[in-house]
């Protein structure tokens, strides 16, 4: 595969003229393209570009309304409940994490629930808002119904994702950026188009039983939870945090991102902000996280292993890379055919 | 075995009655004998009086100071850093439990570290006190280093703890109460004093390999974090929130509780509250988590599956027959010979 590349900017203003085009103004259209391509640039390219498609199906059909207001519907000094209207999830949680960084930078702590919103794409993008402003950041959203309780046959929650993003000094920042499940399903749906066999790690079949087979997992079967009921147990708690108590959408009433194009997903959001420096100097909290990160990357390595990575390095390496040479847009795109997202 | 029950009642008078001629006044020797009671009762033998001799031990070498001082360093209306002093985990925790809900009440949200504390049990026992106020409840720490990162041989992450408790209605509250390793060091050893081979995804050998001899996991091998790397960055994360953000000690530099017992652990935590009502009101969020939890627990079942649990219904279940039956004493102990928590 020859190894095309686009640059950064190049992309962001391709994919803005699209949504100008699917009726986004210019500043939405700009912003959603922006967090769309950060998750390219950080190589997580299964919440980039290749979910352009879907998108645009949803503004064509209604199911994200391109206009969808914004609303705060209770706050206080330190918390705030937002209806996103039933917008562009990257433009409401956008907005949601910049009131949520407002607040923390007040008040020390802060949380923004969001109700009514959509795919918000890369939980990182958010969450890294806060570190910006030399906060910790917490992003995390419920997701249609992929995973099945531990001992049960039937999806009933998301492959919920949870960001924590801690600002370091000479280290770049911490961002764990994860879901709950052991795999994407996207990356079973690939196996399966490809005619490959997984492993017995990532799903289960009809019967609750791991399986190398991803047509089992795809029909009728679930994602499996990261290290087993523990895995489950998150992802029930972050759906009861965006979920269930913002008001939204929970458990199977998600609406999954390839489900019919005209049904909002009724999607729950959370973000969180704290402030650094209500607990210690800004730089003393940096010095010791780069302490942390060193003691963790200096630890003694296995045999075959050639480097200890902390959460957050391997992204970011990428990105160095992609923000001088381009996005290998073949690379980004190839997974795209034939559509191997369309259970997500 | 037989099964030899004490009531709830006699077992917390008699730690109680232990505490206090260990130096504790009468409030504080209450205090803690309870929240050690509150793990047994809720089956969590290995938190509960079978950590009571190396609590005594630090008592009387100076590891714990029975009077250390509950210290707030910084607050605002909605935060706080506390200082331990050194004192019982127990009681530092169950303060700044206590703070951060009544700050989450009067701000929607709140959150208190605390730097300079001890082992606190078991973490559910804190973020049931917010369940109680109508509010959801947050409890984390960090711990002795038992995890080496993905790809190392030495152990510098502990098997952190992070508790998130939630009201319900109908239903008993969701209480999601884990370690962020697969399984606790202390079965590892029980494994390895009775002779028994453990499963291979508990931990690793010297050269971070998955093994099934307990020996080669305690001699200079390490826990697997859950689900391999995310597990990892969990715990990372609850240590950088607990240790390196309230100035506490972190990573490799935490003592483990079985460590030269008069030497003070140094460890941090994280307390935090959430006011349901700031979202909406109790009575709809409790109906809204009861149906989250009716759907899940009313999953079809894989074939073997006898019922589909939510986090915290074992425990509850437990806690309902110990309550009315008592504590069944020799269970509690039995793992107590020959001390296998020695290296947790």
């Amino acid at each position: 595969m020859s190894d095309t590349r686009i640059s950064v900017s190049e992309l962001i203003r391709f994919c803005g003229d699209c949504f100008s085009k699917l009726g986004l103004c210019a500043e939405d259209a700009k912003l959603t393209a922006e967090a769309i391509v950060a998750a390219n640039l950080r190589g997580v390219d299964s919440h980039g570009i290749i979910r352009m498609k879907v998108y645009a199906d949803r503004l064509r059909a209604g199911g994200i309304k391109p206009g969808g207001e914004f609303r705060i519907m209770r706050q206080g000094e330190a918390f705030a409940l937002v209806d996103g209207g039933g917008g562009v999830g990257q433009i409401v949680s956008a907005k949601a994490m910049r009131l949520a960084v407002e607040k923390g930078l007040s008040e020390g702590i802060s949380i923004v629930g969001v109700r009514n919103s959509n795919h918000f794409g890369a939980a990182a993008f958010y969450a890294l808002m806060a570190v910006e402003r030399g906060m910790i950041g917490f992003a995390a959203s419920n997701a249609g119904p992929t995973m099945a309780p531990s001992g049960g046959t039937r999806r009933i929650l998301g492959n919920n994702p949870l960001c924590v993003a801690i600002p370091a000094g000479m280290h770049r920042p911490v961002v764990l950026d994860m879901a709950t499940g052991s795999v994407a399903l996207g990356k079973i749906l690939v196996a399966m188009t490809e005619g490959r066999r997984i492993p017995t790690s990532w799903g289960f079949d009809s019967r609750w039983l791991p399986t190398d087979d991803p047509r089992e997992v795809i029909e009728g079967g679930s994602i499996q939870p990261l290290g087993g009921y523990k895995g489950y147990g998150l992802s029930m708690i972050l759906d009861l945090l965006t979920g269930v108590l913002t008001g939204s959408a929970f458990a199977d009433s998600v609406s999954g991102l390839y489900g019919p194009r005209a049904e909002p997903q009724g999607i729950g959001h959370m973000f969180g902000a704290i402030r650094v420096e209500s607990f210690m100097p800004l730089d003393e909290f940096k010095s010791r996280v780069d302490r942390e990160v060193s003691s963790l990357k200096s630890c003694p390595r296995a045999p075959g292993s050639e480097r200890i990575f902390v959460p957050g390095e391997i992204e970011d390496e990428i990105e160095i890379d992609r923000r001088e040479k381009g996005v290998p847009i073949n690379d980004v795109v190839s997974a795209m055919r034939p559509d191997p997202y369309s259970a997500c």
